[in-house]
């Protein structure tokens, strides 16, 4: 494994030599494997879990980590080959990638869709060109349409919670939001349960059907784990049986980079807010995830959140324990 | 100690407990009894002293640190329980601090007042969110209405310089400032001083009393260790053999959050600038203390910060040696 | 050596000492030299190269660093002395840079030109407030008309490549840019090249010559070491015989704080974009070089920068092992 970009492109005794990695750090965090070794963290877009878990699962290892925001304390970079760069960019990432891989052993970037154009941004211009540029072992810390950080660590929190691969019902359920919102993280969620073997629903209104690309990489992935893709917009259809509501909101590919006219197909949409009665046809342990921030009372109801079924607390803790056996594994050590 | 919070909770050993770590680590900074601990950094509000002196304190003991900005790189906070959070905020501290919580030993919040409900201020909305959902220890790195790594890093400023904690006078005086400014600072002073033992005298313009709250807090404190706590306008009765004028603006609690009202009420203050002559009626070795930052020549002449009797740099050295042994102690280390 | 300010300032041993320390940090990497030591970092402009490198150079050696950023969540820095501050500055670097000083082993800024009064500029205010006030060792990082650290990096990079010292031809290139820059890496070259004993040429047009201050202290080192300085403005004699082309954009001091009357200047000029037939007169194997960051075909070609002359990522990466050096020999480890 030479870059971690996503869990697609990983062979299976990658990814399960990454989860079992993962529970081992859990048990022993603390350790000097990764000392003297860096960390560059490249952030074009903000974080919480991301930027904290990176930095302090990489110090558990004994490492240490940096931090670039480019426009924001450092300048803007372009990605575009051939470019006249006599706009806000001052910065190639031809240049800055191979730089920052002089002063780091591996690289982390986070970079959020451009959110014009769908058909651009499925090409993961920034994180290509990242990729391309990169004499270092590349992470992906959230991309256009990708998050396999986030994916990695929810395949742990469904395996530390014994729910089946195969046989195991997961919906991925669209949730009302007051913006646009990116494909990355449902494009995640609903490739690493398919790849993981499970029967994968897509749960979203009229109109917010995922991208064909998407939907057909999801069922490339079931194909290969025995698993299932299908899409409904009816609740109880989409819930019956189910060990699993991910929860997350995403714009309509149909209107992409419209905004004005995604807002008129959202507006009537709000009651797409998760609440206890939505677990009425599911299985009776079903379990509430989402991969946060999440907004309170319009994704997803204060009971579910608060209740026994929520999970989101468990998921972001195996942001830490999943990256560290990514960090280990790039880093080639044993 | 579970948290480090408000120097009121503390017990007299807990507190002289602190005061004797802090002078351990002065003597020795360096040390490996943090390794492999994780100091997980929230700021809410702009800092120099507090980021740099954690950041460096936790080093030096062999731990590391990371910072979160929210609203700067990282999701606007909600702190309010029950919100339909379809505003600014994209995350609620009931999930943002339980996850920072997996990724640090140890926490600390820098969340200043809001600065527009006196009543709401006093109950440390924001501190109190935090301390309610933390799973780790947290420290309060200047909250609404108090400033606790201040105030013990004064305390053993006091301590070095040998001023009478018993029959010791502590002048805390109100200084003149362009802005309206919170009460934390004022109230960490002048509690600390009370706490201490010492005879504290509020200096104020008629108009800028502290809040009874606050004041009845400081008496309750000094009942405790047998000080005392009055206050005055008058500055020659206020200085009467002061060992320490300690100088702070803080806006009138009677316009609190009507800026333009405070505005009016603060405009023929000006003179209200520590001058050296202010010492005369004082005892001859006074000090003069300051949090910093200061405005040089609007809360205090140049004549007295650039004077023998200036203590302001070692005040802000003692913040290092006092938060060392604040992580020292919530972190357990012997 | 007690400071690392600027490089006429250094003797030759010195010079040479950090050299040859810098070849040793790269030979290896890591180690436990600065164990416990803390760098404190300030910021006043933006980075990336510069903060990097010293982040991941400082955990390299085993120590570690922090980062203040005034007026981007740190408050705004006055340095001028007996100032009435009732204006966007909340503390005076009388107070920061001790403050700082007790909190680490070793200080870094980056203080850009005001660029409004260029006889002010070349006092450099900000460094030499900071230097006032240092009670440690402090870097340079960038300063209003010099880098250091990118000299020294450009020193090893010229010695990498076995470029003559005595007798090997540099030449300084002005090139185009949509913004009026400032003079800190031309002076910061010019000078580094003239004190390695080169022959110098400054190639610009018309109207901007470097400030006659500039070219003095360049003749002055130049006369230390062998070296020889002139200028030019035509193409085909500047390049004559060069083994370096060292390419960067500064704006004409004639017109320095005048930015449109500046922009005028400029407008005429955007064929001075360095291309691969600018090297026609130089020697065969003239190489290109670049403090970084560019302005791929504004200021020089893609052709040139992505074609065998190129040696500005070798360039970026001497960056870490000459600090390294600068602060292994500041810091007194042998």
């Amino acid at each position: 494994m030479k870059n971690f970009l996503h869990l697609p492109q990983l062979t299976d005794a990658e990814l399960h030599g990454l989860l079992e990695r993962a529970r081992a750090v859990q048990r022993e965090p603390v350790s000097d494997a990764l000392k003297g070794r860096v960390l560059g963290l490249v952030f074009l877009n903000p974080s919480l879990r991301t930027l904290s878990s990176f930095q302090a699962g990489m110090a558990q290892l004994g490492g240490s980590s940096f931090v670039i925001t480019p426009g924001q304390g450092t300048w803007a970079l372009e990605t575009e080959d051939g470019v006249v760069m006599d706009g806000a960019a001052a910065e190639h990432v031809r240049e800055a990638v191979p730089v920052l891989g002089q002063y780091a052993d591996i690289l982390g970037v986070r970079c959020f869709a451009g959110g014009k154009d769908l058909a651009q941004d499925l090409t993961e211009p920034v994180l290509s060109a990242f990729a391309r540029h990169a004499t270092k072992p590349l992470i992906n810390m959230e991309s256009a349409v990708d998050h396999p950080c986030q994916a990695l660590a929810d395949w742990k929190t469904l395996d530390d919670l014994d729910i089946p691969a195969r046989g195991g019902r997961f919906t991925l359920s669209w949730a009302w939001h007051p913006k646009a919102l990116p494909l990355a993280v449902p494009t995640a969620a609903l490739t690493m349960a398919a790849r993981r073997g499970m029967d994968v629903t897509v749960l979203r209104p009229d109109g917010y059907s995922l991208p064909s690309e998407v939907m057909n990489l999801a069922r490339a992935e079931a194909a290969r784990s025995g698993g299932s893709v299908r899409e409904t917009a009816d609740r109880r259809d989409g819930l019956d049986g189910a060990h699993v509501l991910y929860a997350k909101s995403w714009q309509a590919p149909s209107c992409y980079g419209a905004s004005e006219r995604e807002a008129v197909l959202r507006a009537p949409l709000r009651e797409w807010c998760v609440a206890e009665d939505w677990f009425q046809p599911a299985h009776k342990d079903a379990v509430f995830m989402h991969c946060l921030p999440v907004r309170r009372n319009v994704k997803v109801k204060d009971e579910v959140l608060d209740g026994p079924r929520s999970r989101v607390i468990q998921q972001a803790g195996n942001r830490l324990h999943a990256q560290k056996a990514v960090l280990l594994s790039l880093l080639g050590v044993r």
